[in-house]
């Protein structure tokens, strides 16, 4: 009975995989944000290095890792592919549950994917520090880790609940060398100006990404770098889908259905994309990004161009969105509180390709513990909804009587995640009604853009 | 370039190795605490089972792992090997560095090798519930994960110092199910008259063990579990240095040097036992024990008999010891805060077979920020004594010009230990000195024990 599907330090892909030549439909050109005029690779220039830029815009299937990057990535990667046996045991499934565990980076997420590249290519670029946001910490400290490995200064800026709620991830930020700023802070002319307004904000991702691009955009030896909704992000993050397509392949296998937790988008990229280029070939295969039902980007938002932040600094782009000032409430799952989504995810969504689920945390909490008392790993609350998808999927199988094969990705750990367990077993998680009232304001403010 | 070296699931080892038929010299009788004359097997009937004091006295050097415990391990054993790169260019050392990660187990640490045949024997002999005690967690939080995964309820008496240090650890336990209790606790006859005498104690593994044995032998239902010191801990924990061993050999290679953190001792056991039987066969290793210098137990306690607990309940073994009443300061590395050791690491170190160092805190958090920010995992306070001890190897055999092939164990990752990195980072940290007059105390109240 194997549990683990191990590949060793060089069966690392030495490619990324881009969706974007295998997508049905035209990409919608990016807006620049002062214009309103499609925007030109250069004018990305003043925060990102060139090389990302043109992983931004490239229209080539596979991309080469350079080998730095390859060399970091040894430190986890290839990360392992489990067979979930005891959590159907639990179930009483006749379905197949493998999850691709991404916590064993030592950040302890997915994120250092991307993070590391990210540092890699402005190193070469020149830069000197970096300006970053953070959601439940997990971008923030695999930011840290990956500029400390390239001598890079960062400073985060992380969103003012998360930090509350989580702050052992701002001290292993620190432990990385990062410097650590709540959001909104006194430090941006974005964040004095949020302060005056609300000063009780929870804080968002939109609001940190304005406050972190408003700090590169203004020092001329800082570059910005993103977590998510990115195309060069959703690239990176291709790793983890190769990898697991190949851990299958080895076991004789492939899957029915595949499930990612899906906020910004690029843990889900990640996961499902390099299947996308099977499906579109003909082969069948559901792919499941899952939300929470507080920040239902997908499953409730309108695919609309929106700037990817409060402060409308960033390019507008096509995408499933909430509106740029919708603030969620705060839930556990931080990574999962962004008011858009990526526009390759958007548009894959748009097209029909992929399905989009919504759960509220308390259900996803309930199968995190089942899950953590069954394969023993305790899950990040942003992981918890893929879980919640696979484990329904599972049960769905049982009571069809019909085996089926699930694949899904165990984004994260939620060893900083731990206050949010309490309140759980406490009986003191909220399940935040739908927000419809705050997302019809926040539509109302979508950008009119005219091609 | 290797950095992991990995096995698969069928490469686990089959079988413990058992150090006792290697020994120079005879193992000294255990004592009755009640009697004062050696301790029949049938002595400790009432709290443990009896396949496990059958191991407890066993001289058979290879002892088979149940399938239901090689079942439970593959949930992450083997555990990787890494050689340490990163590390060895920032020291500059001409030194090869290996580390043998054992955080990759769900709770963190070394700890589930024992815990899992502990449940499971347990299970096994009928038992229900199970009572034991824990320093930093990592122990608890492991009896937690393993009493669940067989059915079994546990009940964690948690040092109190470590419960405030270390609130999400309690956390975690509660997650796999486990009753956290801080000690001392009004629960036990022995814990109340402590806190009687002394309201304001921090606790200690001493303390803890006591209530957790009262617990045990006062419940018919309950039976105790110890997460280092006895034989049979040593005896599971052979499963780290046998997968190295494998590792190593795998790449060529060979250590001249072996460390791992000592508290109780079962850690620096499962790395380093399963060299000893190559060194007395004439092998050049040299083996080493690294423990704090505020519970410097090898370096400079006695050789004697003394109790493994406060109260006087457990039996009397003879073992480098500080006095079964000394209370140690209260270091971040909970796990190594133990007033005794291992009767078989004493015995090796009387012996002569394995040497031992003792380091400061803040010297030892020194070296775990140097490991995290080039290796990236962030380390356990009790790991961070082995890396110290591994990076003084690296730097002498970079003064000297000469390669050698340094082993150490990582026992955990310091994700719950992140308040002591912030008390580091902010110089917080104190340096404990030598105590010096409390130990010359507590010495005085060794049982006398005539053979």
């Amino acid at each position: 009975m194997q549990t683990k599907i191990l590949l060793n330090d060089s069966q690392i892909p030495k490619r990324w995989y881009n969706v974007i030549p295998d997508m049905p439909g035209q990409m919608a050109p990016v807006i620049h944000p002062q214009t309103g005029k499609p925007a030109a690779p250069e004018d990305l220039a003043p925060i990102f290095p060139m090389e990302l830029i043109e992983q931004e815009v490239s229209r080539e299937r596979w991309i080469d890792i350079p080998e730095e990057v390859l060399k970091a990535y040894q430190l986890w990667r290839p990360s392992p592919l489990y067979r979930a046996h005891r959590l159907e045991a639990a179930l009483q499934t006749p379905a197949k549950i493998y999850y691709k565990y991404e916590g064993v980076s030592p950040a302890g997420s997915h994120k250092p994917n991307t993070a590391i590249p990210q540092a890699w290519y402005n190193k070469q670029a020149g830069i000197r520090r970096l300006a970053t946001e953070t959601g439940a910490g997990q971008w923030g400290s695999s930011m840290a880790l990956a500029a400390g490995f390239f001598g890079l200064d960062v400073t985060v800026y992380m969103v003012r609940v998360s930090c509350e709620q989580k702050p052992y991830r701002k001290s292993l930020m620190e432990v990385w060398g990062a410097k650590v700023i709540p959001s909104p802070s006194p430090q941006t002319v974005v964040g004095r100006k949020i302060l005056e307004q609300t000063p009780d904000t929870p804080g968002s991702l939109g609001i940190a990404i304005s406050e972190a691009v408003e700090d590169a955009a203004s020092h001329s030896d800082t570059n910005y770098a993103l977590g998510s909704v990115l195309n060069h992000v959703c690239l990176h993050q291709s790793v983890i889908g190769l990898e697991a397509m190949e851990q299958l392949r080895l076991v004789g296998d492939y899957p029915d259905v595949v499930l990612g937790a899906c906020g910004g988008g690029s843990n889900f990229a990640g996961i499902a994309f390099p299947f996308v280029r099977d499906k579109v070939n003909g082969k069948q295969v559901r792919l499941v990004g899952v939300e929470p039902a507080s920040c239902p980007t997908l499953t409730k938002g309108v695919y609309a161009f929106d700037y990817g932040d409060t402060a409308k600094l960033t390019p507008i782009t096509k995408m499933y969105t909430l509106g740029h000032d919708f603030v969620p409430p705060g839930i556990h799952a931080g990574g999962l509180r962004y008011h858009g989504q990526s526009a390759l995810v958007s548009q894959l969504y748009h097209e029909g390709v992929i399905e989009a689920l919504a759960y509220p945390q308390n259900t996803c909490f309930e199968a995190a513990l089942l899950f953590a008392r069954s394969e023993g790993i305790v899950p990040a609350p942003e992981s918890s909804h893929a879980i919640r998808g696979a484990v329904d999927e599972a049960i769905k199988s049982r009571e069809e009587g019909r085996e089926r094969t699930i694949l899904f990705c165990l984004s994260g750990h939620g060893h900083f995640d731990m206050s949010a367990y309490d309140a759980y077993l406490a009986g003191q998680l909220e399940d935040y009604e739908y927000p419809e009232e705050n997302i019809r304001a926040s539509l109302a403010n979508l950008p009119r853009v005219e091609l």
